[in-house]
């Protein structure tokens, strides 16, 4: 009953809009609704993003970062004053984002392109681990990082990776993101794993 | 800092997805990046839906309900079997699916366009309004249905409206949509408005 009653035009945006992640049909109605609404320009502007957006969006070969088209590596890579030798491991371009907002991190990233999931089909020979090895001899990397995701595909990934540099012969030190009770958070109400693994990474004072 | 770590490209998309209705900066980046992973056909055929939006969706003259562009006038107006004499009065044209959904109204829906706001800048005289009384003499109509929203802007405009069918000497039944308590909602949890407008508008068992 639904398709009759809004033009075709309007219902094909909502039925794409409503592929987004976590985009159910009335979020893509409304969202389809502020575009009619909203200036002709501002649609065809979202509309050229679109149409740009694989053509210039490229990946750096040696850190799998997201970079310009037009760059041949990330510039996080490049700069003279990040650390080459210590590199933070992260599942998506993304979560770089994440880590640079702390503002506390100057070494490189290598982007793992997802984690370990045998449920989606995603074996470890679909990541940029020998990548990361190669990496690691090139650049005599001294530490590395490993910040893949606290679930359960990002934490079998850590052990991987782990297990796969130790296989390689590789003498760097590996450390993992503490896990523990995040800020603002109350002791009550923090499940009992992370508080396992806060009482675990205890810090003497 | 955020600005320089991704591409310009993926930036852009990401700002304007964020100008969505209830899209913050971290929804807007996860739409962009499902967006780039997915394949360049998909956000090729989003970017062409975004295009043909504006000039493929047109308004029906009559009652204001979104219409393909080539059609006159709007099916639920013009299908012989919906009757004109009864007319529902909503704020938008989405509301007029809402109503369908319930497939208990056989009546025709004009559209206002919007609700009374000063704070948006909202008067009458932005609404369809008048179209709405000359409507009410060309079809005979005998009875008006204001559904306009629950909220502070949605009653005003139905008082408004009101008034406005009352000075205009108009002779029909107007009704508004029952107030009470949802189905599915415990009594302890409504609101006390809801609550009031339930007690005011109960029915004899």
């Amino acid at each position: 009953m639904h398709r009759q009653i809004l033009p075709t035009a309007l219902l094909r945006l909502i039925d794409e809009l409503g592929s987004l992640p976590g985009v159910g049909p009335r979020t893509a109605e409304r969202y389809a609704y502020h575009l009619l609404r909203a200036s002709d320009k501002k649609s065809h502007t979202l509309a050229d993003s679109l149409a740009k957006l694989h053509t210039q969006v490229s990946t750096c070969p040696i850190t799998f970062a997201l970079i310009d088209f037009d760059e041949q590596y990330s510039k996080l890579y490049t700069d003279e004053s990040r650390n080459k030798q210590l590199v933070a491991l992260v599942e998506e371009p993304l979560d770089i984002v994440a880590l640079e907002k702390t503002g506390q991190f100057n070494g490189t990233y290598h982007v793992l392109g997802g984690a370990i999931s045998p449920i989606d089909g995603i074996g470890p020979e679909q990541l940029h681990i020998p990548e990361l090895v190669q990496r690691i001899k090139k650049d005599n990397v001294i530490e590395l990082i490993i910040a893949t995701n606290a679930s359960v595909e990002g934490e079998s990934t850590a052990l991987f990776v782990q297990n796969y540099i130790k296989d390689a012969d590789i003498q760097i030190d590996v450390s993992r993101l503490a896990r523990g009770i995040p800020v603002g958070v109350d002791l009550e109400y923090a499940d009992q794993i992370t508080l396992g693994h806060a009482l675990e990474g205890r810090k003497k004072l």
